[in-house]
């Protein structure tokens, strides 16, 4: 994989504050599990509340997880004081995600001063079996100067 | 706009019954407003519960109620028995989203034998003002006979 | 449609010079057709050098003159001095695309500052027919200061 | 990477008679220099027919040989007999692409009967150099039945 340098010596600390605010990430029961330069892992168990009309995970909820491990991912590599921002995102569905627990995995492909594209994967976890359920592609952008918390 | 005929005359009944079933629409609050061929329309009201960490309705809960909107648009053209999947979906955030609701409107742009494909926007209203806050471009798959309910 | 102000007087030559400096434009024969603020039309016929392995043209050739014609709608709305760069695109295959010449329409949904969101159509057309054969969503850039011309 | 079995032992002869048989690329001037289960590679000269207007290789240049590169990758674990067609794909420009040359390589994530799905990545080699410079997630779908050559 790509090696990152952090710009910001507190990167960690601040993808966890940043993350604490998302309500919506409480709100789906996810949990921030991994925070490395450019890398965040995220960690959502699978519950009734979050299914679609076949009982799996809704494409929704995965690509909730997912944007947001791709945000804070990109975030890890912003300067102080820069806020991230979604452009856009492209999720494609591989399997039907079920099993006890989802981990979303985001990573940076490449940072850039306003542009940070980042890489995602679901893998759904059934006991001792794995499976990657979702990709993702997305676009960040650096927000500076606009008031805007991290 | 295209106009769509309806493989199935109880199309909108069908549409509600599984709408009712994904209990993650329930969790988010998102209610069916308008069920047309190729055409529906979701409401969602905004909620501290469903934002991001600057305060605006998260991204992953907009693409959560497009996603719906657009793979329901192509299940109100699924002859009967068919269920509905999403292949993969791309969502631009194009603003901030805040307000008294959002509205999700997802239109088939073409219906295919197993593919169909769906534009999909989400309008911030607040108080008397509107706003184009995100689009979706999403790839549906007709699915037959595999047991899953519609 | 939406309607947009040109922010330089002078759009519709800046767009069509530089059209000209896009040599890729002219290997694969098209031409610039219409230049309105925020909407741009390319031309393309039909030739057997661009297509794939069935006999239709290649969805790779489609691709590239709809992202012109979004990169250039986008580029009619920037001010002086600007430069236009395709940050991403997402094309949906339709139908096969075949008959006497194709049009690509670029239409641009949101121009912001920094970053242009545009939306792209490709008819093709078979004497009196015409058919949709491909859509576009694309991210571009407004890039100042770099040295690069329009 | 993921390991793939092919399901037509012809795989390599079929996926290269194929690509002989699209003219875009002989167009471009690309050359197919690697074929195996699931993994397809193409190279592509840089040339200034190629070029969009500040001199650098195309966006839709790029995206047509990504394109092929994961067509071909997808076609390549088909039954005898299926042909390959593109649904969507989505391409992001992450650098300039300029130099001697770019390889396109196309990967399999994973291959259902209908749908297949794949990524792509560009790269722009300058003498001793190497730079990725665009990435693809691709939708691909299995058609038999059609009449249409692989």
């Amino acid at each position: 994989m790509i090696q990152h340098a952090p710009r910001d010596p507190d990167y960690a600390t601040r993808v966890r504050a940043s993350f604490e605010r998302q309500l919506f990430m409480a709100t789906l029961g996810a949990r921030l599990v991994r925070v490395e330069p450019g890398e965040v892992d995220l960690e959502l168990p699978v519950r009734t509340e979050l299914t679609q009309q076949h009982g799996f995970l809704h494409a929704g909820a995965l690509a909730s997880v997912a944007d947001s491990a791709c945000g804070y991912a990109a975030l890890s590599l912003m300067p102080p004081g820069a806020a991230v921002l979604s452009v856009e995102f492209k999720i494609n569905l591989l399997a039907p995600a079920a099993g006890d627990h989802v981990l979303a995995k985001g990573r940076v492909i490449r940072a850039g001063k306003t542009v940070t594209v980042c890489w995602g994967e679901v893998l759904a976890f059934d006991g001792t079996t794995e499976r990657l359920v979702a990709t993702m592609v997305g676009t960040m952008m650096t927000v500076e100067g606009r008031g805007l918390a991290d």
